[in-house]
């Protein structure tokens, strides 16, 4: 039995993904944020939505009162298709009546806004806007639509055929007409329309929808969009997708268009596409990717640098982009069932996605810099943030798409946990709950995961049902979790990173421990990541740690930090310490000199670490998670 | 007598400057770059501006063809108007007819555009454009205008009241009328306006231009503009410069408006607005300034970051910013005759000036990074740069600020060499050439200067005036410059960093030599500096050195050279070269380890190391300032 309560469904693979009606998550640190999420969250989202006039975008379409200077940039129609994306997962996960509610309630506005040939935007064509698609390279309008298909494939596989289903299909009819191969020939400047097409096509047999997709794919990258100042990398259209070797411009494109790929290739069994995509992952982790998952190095058009340029204090790593290459590496995971990519998404999950919302659910970062050098300013909740780079989560953004982009993910996250195949059952990423599947022949597995992770190390899987015959339990070892032990019958038995295999008969009330190595440890980078050289981070399991100068003794300590490399971190509650020097360096007018300035004279100290995820919780500080290292390790 | 043909001339000031008139240089390292700016530069950035459109934008005002899609940014005037004062400076140092017909070719098409109330601007208020001071913000309309005034300034003193003054004192007086104290309360959002009213007032004895920049400098810093997305630190308008303590935001606004301040301190005798500056001044310098004297460490905003955040590879250093830096240094120093003002404006010169031009004057840097980790493609001298950060030079930019403010900077040079006080003459900068000055009492005193500096270190001063009283010749010894000697009479003497003074009733003939040591030195970073952690520069004299792709056995090099600390850079003709490995570094699938990575064995070798201020003049390459260093000196 195929569970479709997924974002994504491939057609072929050699696992297929377990949706929301198969995994369930009762509580821990996720359940914790899909409870904020549900009951803070999506109704924040709404909330400031209708306040700045969003919403009511729709309904001035609807009365014929719109006009081009209507609240909200291009792409606000997009966050209301993220919330309904977000409100349908969490339908489906919890069967939410408020939830339910607010779909209907948003869709019946959108609907009256829909001209009858099924196109579907406030920005442009109607009264004094300009003209549809007089502006591809920045309007967004395709963009949007994308979203607003990905939000009805969630309506679909988790409700079913209903008005907003509908508006996607009209929508995706018009978009085909519109751009199919003897129609406009352009492309969206921000991909997204490609994602949201191929699926709906999945989710409602229309094949024309992926070859709509697979179309828009084949057309960038010839210089197909007008060139702007930031070049056209900026909207991946500088080189055939096929052709690249790793990710450039802005990241949240490069994304979004790269999760297209993977869902075109796998649809049409293109290896030639499916490769390239590889081939870009590989690189672009390899040398683009910040410790904590995050991507973008740049600020100025939200984008991946160049090889190897990394800065930590001016990360961009834009939330939208951790989401974004989850959806990349799931589908690059259900296509290969390679679990470099599942290490990924556990790595971005803990130090981008968690980071961002607030323990509350009603602020969010939208940068997220591994080193912040002086405190934000305290946000205002009242207030919509003009900058992404406050240093302080904040309510609202005038570009807002972060909070409904984690909304949506957290809301389906049971989707991410575990994959089946013929043989059993695989679980990438650890969470209280309960996974269970159908294997073929009608052979029911279950399983309940009992675990504190990323707290401890410990995650037991408890078998809840009887097999007639062997079927494997396959558990991901993370790649960081070298020394990890599996027990099974009482007997522990040391496991490699990758994915550990039980197979056998299982019978209800069998329990398989995996326990994963906690102890905080020392990283270091790659010799060629400039911004970090002479630092070292301290990561413990999943979790990036950082120093925050709520813990220092004075506010410039960050700066002067010095970490003893010959010693180890130490494990605390929720963190670790390490052995560190606090030198002041004295002031002096140009601060380039002859010699090395050695360090003034300064007492050992501990210096606590917590998780980067939990950084500015406390109130605004300045935050480190790279730190520099004594040359001389006795100081000076 | 006072030479007037000088960019800068404050009422009163412990020196007093000399200008075209009494300075001259010959040759050289600034005399050749002098040259091809009046023999290149000049004529292609007029060029440019016709083929564009720009020059054409003012006949069109005049001819009331003009509209709202006119060619060019809203700041296209003020190119014109430095292009002006580049050839007015030409005219001064050469008499070059040629510029002098420029001159009035120019001058003749903008009076043309002038309003018959004074306003002139190409962009605003004529036929479908925007009202005038419709968009203080980003409009650049004072902007404009006070580079109109700036080259009616260097305009007056080297020829004297023309149209072009003419047209600059009307534009001037139209300001004041509309911008008084009962007028318009706004500020342009680019700073500018500011020091051409108090230069062009003291140049006219007007003393209501200089209230006026005074009033335009008090009203900044209030929140008088409008908030934009980048913040109002942006243009300086979040704090009042009297109450500042460093500079932030865009780099080059910041600048202007401090030598504004300068200005009307010195003007009005403001010390405490002069101690503001100078405190702005000594942080900015100490902390957030590049060891080529390059300011800016963003792109997104063109602008300072905060303390310490100075990355090599994504510095902005626009060039502009290193000739608003020389402004503002110029000005502290003429106010306060301390050499660390005189200091900084030579490194800015060899490091931010000298590098931006190509060998011919037909192509630019405009920002200066101080590492380059791809060779840019190479430039088509026939194309407009549509972006600031191509790596390799460009014949003209979208946004082209950076050639004419090149040009006007070595047309004007001559008027940054040399001071004159009652007792004496100071020099300051060395170059092939002879200085003169008129002390009182109508004693006249005059030197030649003999050097090749800065290949090398030696420049003698030859007395060329007989003195019938004693006299002080007070030469700058730059702060790098341990070790240098004076010799007088046959008889050296070690001397220190500062001004070196030598008083006496000099003989025409005779000769004093200043020897500076050119060995290439290691220069440190403070260890705040965390973007260059473990990282070496190498200078000699005043040039900052860096390693280029050209030379290195293979492309990859500089992601990996590692320098060995222990040795010493040595003197190579024209550079340096460094003892240094350059190991291979194995690609890994992720590029953070438990185990700080060993190089793998290489070969020692030496690298050479060559002006940075060349870097790129053999084709595109990549290049860095900052060499990282062995950890373990013996390699691995």
């Amino acid at each position: 039995m195929t569970d479709r309560s997924v974002p994504v469904l491939p057609p072929t693979g050699p696992v297929r993904p377990l949706g929301l009606a198969q995994v369930s998550i009762t509580g821990g640190f996720w359940g914790r944020r899909q409870t904020v999420n549900a009951t803070a969250t999506l109704s924040h989202c709404e909330a400031w939505m209708e306040r700045l006039g969003w919403l009511a975008n729709f309904d001035r379409v609807a009365d014929g009162t719109t006009g081009p200077d209507r609240p909200g940039w291009s792409f606000s129609d997009s966050e209301v298709y993220k919330l309904l994306e977000a409100l349908a997962w969490e339908t489906g996960r919890t069967g939410d009546p408020g939830a339910e509610a607010a779909i209907k309630r948003l869709t019946a506005r959108i609907g009256r806004a829909q001209d009858p040939d099924g196109y579907l935007n406030t920005c442009f064509g109607h009264g004094e806007q300009p003209p549809r698609y007089s502006d591809l390279e920045m309007g967004h309008e395709l963009y949007n639509t994308g979203h607003l298909l990905q939000a009805a494939v969630a309506r679909l596989r988790t409700s079913g055929e209903d008005d907003l289903v509908r508006i996607a299909r009209r929508a995706a009819d018009h978009v085909c007409r519109t751009f199919g191969p003897d129609g406009n020939p352009g492309i969206c400047g921000h991909p997204e329309i490609e994602v949201g097409l191929a699926e709906l096509g999945r989710a409602l047999g229309e094949e024309r929808y992926v070859e709509q997709a697979r179309l828009f794919l084949d057309r960038r990258g010839h210089g197909t969009l007008r060139d702007i100042p930031l070049g056209r990398a900026y909207f991946q259209d500088d080189i055939p997708i096929r052709r690249a070797d790793v990710w450039r411009g802005h990241a949240v494109r490069a994304l979004y268009l790269t999760a297209a790929a993977v869902d075109v290739a796998v649809e049409l069994g293109d290896d030639e596409l499916l490769r390239a995509v590889e081939r870009q992952w590989e690189r672009s982790v390899a040398r683009r990717t910040y410790i904590t998952g995050g991507m973008g190095s740049r600020h100025q058009d939200e984008g991946f640098g160049e090889d190897w340029e990394l800065p930590p204090d001016r990360a961009y790593c834009e939330t939208c982009a951790g989401v974004a290459s989850i959806m990349v590496s799931w589908r690059l995971y259900l296509a290969t069932g390679d679990v470099r990519y599942t290490d990924l998404i556990e790595r971005t999950l803990y130090n981008v996605i968690a980071t961002s919302p607030s323990t509350d659910g009603r602020a969010f970062f939208y940068a997220n810099p591994l080193h912040q050098r002086t405190p934000g300013r305290p946000a205002d909740a009242d207030e919509v943030s003009p900058r992404a780079e406050a240093g302080v989560r904040a309510a609202w953004f005038d570009v807002s798409c972060c909070p409904t982009n984690v909304a949506r993910t957290l809301a389906s996250l049971e989707g991410y946990l575990a994959t089946a195949d013929d043989d059993g059952l695989q679980i990438h990423q650890y969470a209280p709950g309960a996974v269970r599947a159908e294997l073929p022949g009608g052979r029911q597995v279950a399983v309940d995961v009992e675990t504190d992770y990323p707290k401890s190390g410990t995650v037991r899987v408890r078998i809840t049902a009887d097999a007639a015959s062997p079927w494997t339990l396959s558990l991901r070892v993370p790649a960081w979790a070298a020394g990890a032990t599996l027990t099974e019958d009482g007997r522990a038995r040391p496991v490699e990173p990758g994915m550990v295999e039980v197979r056998r008969a299982f019978r209800a009330g069998e329990v398989i421990t995996l326990e994963l190595p906690m102890e905080p440890r020392f990283t270091w980078p790659d010799p060629r990541i400039d911004a970090v050289r002479g630092c070292v981070a301290v990561e413990r399991g999943p979790e990036v740690l950082c120093a925050e100068s709520h813990d220092l003794p004075h506010p410039g300590g960050l700066d002067a930090l010095a970490i003893d490399p010959l010693s180890s971190p130490q494990a605390v509650p929720g963190g670790a310490r390490v052995r560190a020097l606090l030198p002041a360096h004295p002031d002096r007018p140009w601060p380039y000199r002859l010699s090395a300035a050695p360090p003034e004279h300064a007492e050992w100290l501990d210096v606590p670490l917590r998780p980067y995820h939990s950084w500015a919780r406390r109130g605004p500080s300045s935050m480190r998670i790279w730190l520099p290292v004594c040359t001389s390790p006795e100081g000076a």
